[in-house]
């Protein structure tokens, strides 16, 4: 297998820059790296992954490399803004993060848009850090790819044979309608289970008390808050859209629940139970 | 090893009745059984694991046999009332109900106290259904027993020795603090998760454009809608109570990010995730 990129620099290596840094690193291609946690960046370097570390004015980014940033949005965007004439050796920049619409203004602003693809791979999980990256992360995952304005088809295509090349997935979307997906695909689910994990900890209920069911409920409440916080941040009006709409639906159980209204009860976990069985008859004849 | 009873009942042969039937038979208890889906009841005999078919009078429960009800926590308070005399014949009657309350009090009503011992073992999952039925479904799993008032230690002894046999943890409660317990630990997970999938149909979001985040919160969704009403309805006032405080953490959440203040989003995420840790210093130390 031939690297198609001679070098790479990637900035944080979490569990999802650790994870490409595996995999560009397994493939051949030289990793620079970088991780303000410096006993994250000794690792990677001791475990021969990252060939050299750089620092944080990521100043050895070389000439025609391609560059992934690892990193929470709102310092990817931070980079964008700090670290425009040291990116602007790259010959294609992408980033990692869940959300698309201000790293792509960013890189734009910064005149960069011609170099940057932003990627966000359905990869990873609650685990965080060096030591929870591995091989295959992406394998089989679905990777969406917003483009800057600027960026022609060739950066477009480039990024995505990189993600073939880790056997995932890409499809290319727009920034905005990625952002407006995502709030209710991942985003909700997420803010659903730290909310979850609250409401049980201030009735004193611990997690050890709950069956099956209720650890599943619970399980995303374990992920990164820093990257959860910029998130929240850089999709709030999305996000808000989504609660408010799960707020009408939850005082609709109770209201049903409250008044004994069996039906309205039944009827809640019908149409709920309908939803998860999409293939169902039901479903297609409706 | 030798069955504790030579001959029990099951009423209800679906997952949680047809597994323990299963697991009865296996240690040579002959196995009546009850299904008002007469398919099920058939698959139930021609397997073998049922012996013989019960009618829905339930007049043939043998004298000394032990009952156990599993189906949904209504329609056992139901047999309860309008069986009584038949179920008077049992020398202990249990259920698998996910309330306790209102089954322990009718129980004591009809007479039927003095050897009646509920439970509820922590075990199941969405599935549902004679199909889905297994042995060994309760291995390690916790049970809960409520007895009835008039119950006395011999009868909590044998449910408990029951569930024993059965590799699985019984431990003893009163009803009401059981219910409202599980309002928390199970009931408000399961609501939300199928008030979640009501709010991604009704943003025409199908569970295939979920991560496997998104897919952990929603899998509840698919549970049984009969087993659910009722224990909506039995445990109203505690699921609700839950329901009001969750209400009241989506709003905290939903205020800070649509304020933009980050601090009060991280911290919400912060806390969170210590909850995910209890086993973690800064916990012990807080």
């Amino acid at each position: 297998m031939s690297a198609e990129f001679e070098c790479a620099a990637v900035i944080g290596l979490g569990l999802m820059g650790g994870s490409i840094a595996r995999d560009l690193a397994a493939r051949g291609t030289r990793v620079l790296g970088y991780d303000r946690d410096l006993a994250a960046l000794d690792a990677a370097v001791a475990e021969g992954v990252v060939s050299a570390a750089l620092d944080a004015s990521l100043a050895g980014i070389p000439e025609g490399a391609l560059v992934v940033l690892a990193v929470p949005v709102d310092t990817a965007v931070e980079l964008a803004i700090h670290r425009a004439p040291q990116l602007a050796r790259a010959a294609l920049i992408t980033d990692l993060g869940s959300t698309k619409s201000s790293i792509v203004a960013a890189m734009e602003g910064a005149g960069l848009g011609d170099r940057f693809v932003g990627s966000h791979p359905l990869a990873g999980d609650h685990r965080a850090g060096w030591a929870a990256s591995r091989r295959g992360l992406f394998r089989d995952a679905r990777v969406f790819l917003c483009a800057a304005p600027s960026a022609g088809p060739t950066a477009v295509e480039r990024v995505a044979s990189l993600w073939r090349q880790l056997s995932a997935q890409p499809e290319t979307i727009p920034a905005d309608e990625h952002d407006r997906l995502l709030a209710w695909t991942s985003h909700l689910p997420q803010t659903l289970a730290t909310t979850l994990a609250l409401t049980l900890d201030s009735a004193d209920v611990p997690r050890s008390a709950l069956g099956p069911g209720g650890r599943d409920m619970t399980r995303l409440a374990a992920s990164s808050p820093a990257m959860w916080t910029a998130i929240c941040r850089d999709n709030a009006d999305h996000i808000n859209a989504a609660l408010l709409a799960l707020e009408t639906q939850l005082g609709a159980m109770r209201a049903a629940i409250g008044s004994g209204d069996t039906a309205a009860v039944g009827e809640i976990f019908r149409r709920a139970g309908e939803w998860t069985r999409p293939e169902s008859p039901a479903r297609d004849q409706a």
